[in-house]
């Protein structure tokens, strides 16, 4: 490949600019190599918040970040390979008992997940509050769980988009997290190089989520799916409520905990019907129902059978947990005491705010501050009462289980502040919208 | 000082926000201490080029890197101290004549210069074709010379604004030179750290300038002239024509025999004017003149009774030069090819570019494409014509000076684009404006 001038890329880019598709892989590929220095790889991410890319640019880029390291095949596994992403939420657990699920229906989901970090919860954190498991599988583990049970719930390898594990943590130091191709590109880098045949993608919307609003969620899932339709891919995305944590439960164990209650055929409500609403998108795309009744209807057999249920306890085993915790959830972490938060006016709950919560529960222990933090499995926060219920002065509105008194203390004020008591209040919309290539 | 969140200023000031003088002061103070890594100071400095500075940010900003290192005192000489700055052009040779003829009208001029870099040439370049002459002084030196004899001509020493020195050398490798706000606090902390009690600039304008336009040359002027005022210093800027070079000459030796021309009485209309206005400037802001008639009289005599003359040769005495250049030009190096350039067809002169001569100049090996290059004291180019002058086919247009034919060969491309002749063109105004407090 021809060698460029980084000094003259980033000129160009910060004065609006487009660069080749040459340019760009000799980029990703130099920074990736350990030849472009951090700060002329930080400069140009600024740029790029300012400026953007091109859509032409955007394919390339996230290309090049995509065979930055291994790519994923599974060609051998007949299945349609289908995976699911969301942006990350407060009591976001989704993934846990819709893996199961949709594999019970004949998709194979090499489902990869990420750790908590700030406000939002990790797929990763929860799966490991069951005694045991593992998320950290080599390649030849990673293939052999997928090849045995259609699934397997596992961690990032490092070998897959090395690039995106540099240039986000110099975005993480340079204030360039929060721009669309940037975000965009890292996501679907990831994805692609799982060697998915589609993804589908929840893009939450609200306090808790990173896009507040619609519109700027709207305008991320557009992105997304674009350059899942440059990489040939089929991508869809759910727009959902995340004004509120989703469930009832906020943690880690506790949130397997609620898992299982879905897989078992119960579950809240709102938590339960997002769970089937991806499902049913991931089943379309994977070309296993041809319309939507249908979809749901095998993921609410794949349930009812107990056939979601027992993959995953297999899964479990497979990855060196403790399955019994299907039948007993008395085998989960839990915590020592139980702080119960009370409403002070009788009202309608106008107020479950899913940034307050999920902070709280980073402080109680559930989550990370930082990346080098551990996570505590059994703490967390359980929501008795979400927007529009009716609540009498004295109503417990949730309950924290707490392990360390000063942990519950730094907590209580977050806590204090998440629910608000008025006069009307109706539920957000849950499927906010869709987008659609 | 308290601790910052290096990466929260950056997200601040990447969204328009405004950095207190504490945070200001910090940054600025941990860069040079070598305890904020170059990717997050790049990626601020992309951000300042986006979102640039308020006028307080700027005057905090400029001050916190002119104490990043020594500031110099001259407080125990008696005399106003005042220097000149330009922003940068082709056969700018103005600082040498001025800088005597300044000195022997009672003004202390401890001037710093620098080395050429691009198109542009280096006041410490030409200077350093004398033979023996040098300009690296140490501070004890550096005052010695300034006191015996009112002026000094030196190069800035390491221990000023080492802020900017680093912080330049990472704009250069990132994009982020071309920002008023740095550019100016660049300019103005390493003035500033000089002791003055007043300081003219010179901002170039036009294709051989960095500013290629009036309005954004005075938006410069009036931001460096701004941070005068906020320090207490008084700066007043000229904007000049920097669309053809200044005088007829463009190299290091031949640089210096037309600034002799100038200390002799002599030299071009041209660069004669914008040397008299400056130093008029000069001894207005520095008070031994009540008014531009009496100062231009005062440097006209400084030039006729020779004492301009005689203080340059004492300082190039007394910076270990050979002082006899000044009566004996053959004793400066001299190149040993001339290559003539001549005009293709009647008419009248109407562009003579600065930049592709100042270009070709370099190519020639009389500047620097890069810091680390040498440059060759002895060649040049040598303008015949200039931009209103009437010429027949055949008339020789320029004389380029060179030692090398295959660098000559390079330098021929730019010089034979550099002359325009056409119907008719007058010469540009020399001094287009002027920003005052």
């Amino acid at each position: 490949m021809a060698s460029h001038s980084i000094t003259e890329l980033i000129e160009r880019k910060r004065d609006g600019g487009e660069m080749s598709s040459d340019e760009l892989r000799w980029i990703i590929g130099e920074y990736t190599a350990d030849r472009l220095p951090d700060y002329q790889m930080s400069a140009l991410l600024m740029a790029i918040f300012f400026r953007g890319f091109s859509d032409d640019e955007l394919a390339v880029w996230t290309e090049a970040m995509l065979h930055s390291g291994d790519v994923l095949d599974f060609s051998h596994i007949a299945a349609p390979k289908v995976d699911k992403h969301s942006t990350g939420g407060v009591g976001d657990k989704v993934s846990i008992p819709l893996a199961p699920m949709v594999a019970a229906c004949g998709v194979a989901v090499p489902m990869m997940s990420g750790r908590g970090l700030g406000h939002t919860g990790g797929t990763l954190d929860k799966l490991e509050s069951i005694p045991g498991f593992r998320t950290a599988l080599d390649p030849p583990e990673f293939r052999r769980v997928l090849n045995q049970h259609g699934l397997v719930l596992a961690g990032q390898s490092e070998t897959l988009v090395p690039a995106d594990r540099r240039i986000y943590a110099l975005r993480d130091a340079t204030g360039t997290v929060p721009s669309v191709p940037l975000i965009s590109s890292s996501i679907m880098s990831k994805k692609l190089a799982e060697g998915l045949d589609a993804l589908v993608l929840d893009v939450k919307v609200g306090r808790g989520a990173f896009m507040k609003d619609a519109d700027s969620a709207r305008n991320l899932a557009t992105t997304m799916v674009g350059i899942g339709a440059a990489h040939g891919t089929e991508v869809m995305a759910l727009l959902t409520d995340m004004s509120q944590p989703l469930g009832r439960e906020i943690g880690n164990a506790v949130e397997i905990d609620e898992s299982l209650d879905v897989l078992a055929g119960g579950g809240p409500q709102d938590l339960v019907e997002i769970t089937y609403r991806l499902g049913v998108e991931m089943l379309l795309l994977a070309g296993v129902a041809a319309e939507a009744v249908e979809a749901r209807r095998r993921l609410e057999t794949a349930v009812s059978s107990g056939r979601a249920i027992e993959i995953f306890a297999d899964v479990v085993a497979a990855q060196g947990g403790d399955a019994r915790v299907v039948e007993n959830r008395s085998l989960l972490p839990t915590a020592q005491n139980v702080h119960t938060v009370l409403a002070e006016q009788d009202g309608v709950v106008t107020t479950c705010d899913a940034l307050a919560l999920g902070l709280a529960a980073v402080r109680l222990g559930a989550g990370r501050a930082r990346k080098e933090d551990d996570v505590d499995p059994a703490v967390g926060i359980t929501i008795e009462c979400k927007v529009g219920d009716a609540v009498a002065a004295g109503d417990v509105l949730g309950r924290i289980a707490y392990n360390d008194p000063a942990r519950l203390a730094s907590a209580l004020p977050l806590v204090a502040g998440a629910w608000r008591v008025g006069g009307e209040a109706t539920p957000p919309v849950l499927v906010i919208g869709e987008v659609r290539r």
